[in-house]
């Protein structure tokens, strides 16, 4: 079992009450959604002792400003702004796949409606311009700017996924970029903005920006390799889960780009109408790792995550903060496969 | 018939282009999606000779900087910004409330899904943002920081006005409190934007603030008004529209606050089951009127448009530019009632 990194245990501390701040700013109805979606109070008001997910995002912005040699305080607006953005595309983006739990506890949309997911995840993302213009620093609107700049790649890639369900083939550079948007764009914004906020040089928040990018391709690999072959008792999701949904990932998108006779009985199986049982769900999972999709997600992942630790090593940062930020990169990326 | 102000001209003109680039931004999908819902294209893809509506939020942009005495040119960023957060929110509003057509075309939500028009938005929104930050001014920043806070104000509005068509009573003062947050807020940076991007000294910048909101208030006040007695040949609505929606218009609010038998058969009216029919429904519009609704919102329309014409008089602003804003105020609210 992995430790969780003492660097996300100080974010968490950190992030709480700055976030509650932020929140005030609400209107009562949206704070009320945003509370619950993040887990502080149960649907009727009453307090929750839910964790509202590991704050790994607003970590990155925290060790980035460290990093740049200033202190974690310096990271703090845009690590509560790129917390803000995350919770905003989960709003959404639960909605939008007809999702009905998150974490255990029912989606915002399932409680309030279309409209409460939609309107509380618009708030969240006004507002964490809002803290980021508002914080008082010069370097204040950089980070802004930095984090519309990342919002507009998170829809982008959130539009390639909708739209890759219906396409029938999608060439494996358009599935990397699509996930480089969905997974990569906030991970590289959060470890590069506490550099912006303090004011680092661009060689130094290109490289932590490359760094961050870099572990978001890693999890998404990852992520995707569990889905088909993960434990169920470590992952939490049913076994052949991915494949149980006929998900294009990025193990199966690399496996049918190979062409041959494995690539088309994968495309047959994935178009294939109906629940697939066991031993259709094995053999298509056999069928991936045998056009090589699960040895390319696994190496690529490895091969991502040396390649931002280079970037990292590249420039002058402050030791401690740089050996933090890889140990959270590991924790995000290593798990059980 | 009204003659449109030449400054709604000058507005389209110098808007559509800067829009164009400012939309290249986007992805292909986003980019179509936003480009039919601004009336530029077919749903194909073919061009369109739609409008788009009559870009008012743009065209007080710009007078709003040419007020502060720079070009209208230092406006154009707020305008482009104004006009995107706009239709940001009327892309999430009509899924919200199931809007099938806008401007006698199908709504984007119809067409591309649930997904479409949230992610469209969700984009337009993100987008107002890099276009301000990105402007090159120095005061893109705090025109940033305007639009986030109006942003929050807009969602505030809308919250409100989903939760008055579950709630019995609503008193007048939260009736106004959200027409100024949904359609005040908006109206009232875009009068503003131009004076902060010329960098205008805060007691210019309130005065602009200051009116556009009262034409805000004004217009709502008037559209509710024509919501129940305007000329559906005018309206382009049908009779007594807002009636037959049974809807809590500023009016109609102001009516059921008023006590006594009127308003107490007026919310009897309202609570009830069914399609009214045409007698029904001119019973009810003289409830609203023998309560006072009708005149109410005529004379308070008229009061707000005072309040910001003198608030546009206390300051130094250059002539021309405020009267074609009073001008503009005037074509937006005075409607055939």
């Amino acid at each position: 079992m992995t430790v969780t990194p003492e660097s996300l245990h100080r974010s968490r501390d950190a992030i709480t009450p700055a976030l509650r701040t932020a929140l005030h700013l609400l209107d009562e109805e949206t704070r009320h959604q945003a509370a619950y979606h993040l887990g502080w109070i149960e649907a009727d008001g009453t307090p929750a002792d839910g964790g509202g997910g590991k704050a790994v995002r607003p970590a990155l912005a925290l060790l980035s400003a460290q990093a740049a040699g200033a202190p974690a305080e310096t990271g703090l607006p845009g690590a509560v702004a790129v917390e803000l953005v995350h919770n905003f595309s989960l709003l959404h983006d639960d909605l939008m796949d007809g999702d009905e739990e998150r974490r255990h506890r029912r989606t915002v949309w399932t409680l309030w409606g279309a409209s409460g997911a939609i309107l509380t995840g618009d708030a969240l993302l006004a507002l964490a311009q809002e803290v980021l213009l508002d914080c008082g620093l010069p370097t204040g609107a950089a980070a802004a700017r930095l984090l519309a700049r990342t919002t507009r790649d998170l829809i982008r890639g959130q539009v390639q996924d909708v739209a890759f369900e219906r396409r029938a083939h999608v060439p494996i550079e358009e599935c990397v970029d699509m996930a480089a948007g969905k997974t990569g764009a906030l991970l590289s914004a959060s470890a590069a903005i506490g550099a912006v906020l303090a004011g680092a040089p661009v060689t130094t928040v290109d490289a932590l920006a490359l760094y961050g990018q870099q572990v978001g391709l890693a999890f998404q690999l990852t992520d995707d390799v569990l889905g088909i072959w993960g434990d169920p008792a470590v992952t939490g999701k049913s076994v052949h889960s991915d494949l149980r949904a006929r998900k294009k990932s990025l193990p199966v998108t690399y496996a049918l780009n190979q062409g041959g006779t494995v690539s088309v009985e994968l495309a047959t199986w994935l178009s294939a109408p109906g629940e697939p049982d066991e031993a259709e769900l094995r053999r298509a999972a056999d069928l991936v790792a045998a056009a090589g999709g699960r040895d390319w997600a696994t190496a690529e992942a490895a091969r991502r995550m040396a390649l931002g630790e280079a970037a990292l090593r590249g420039v002058d940062l402050d030791a401690a903060a740089r050996d933090e930020l890889i140990a959270l990169g590991h924790f995000v990326v290593d798990r059980e496969v």
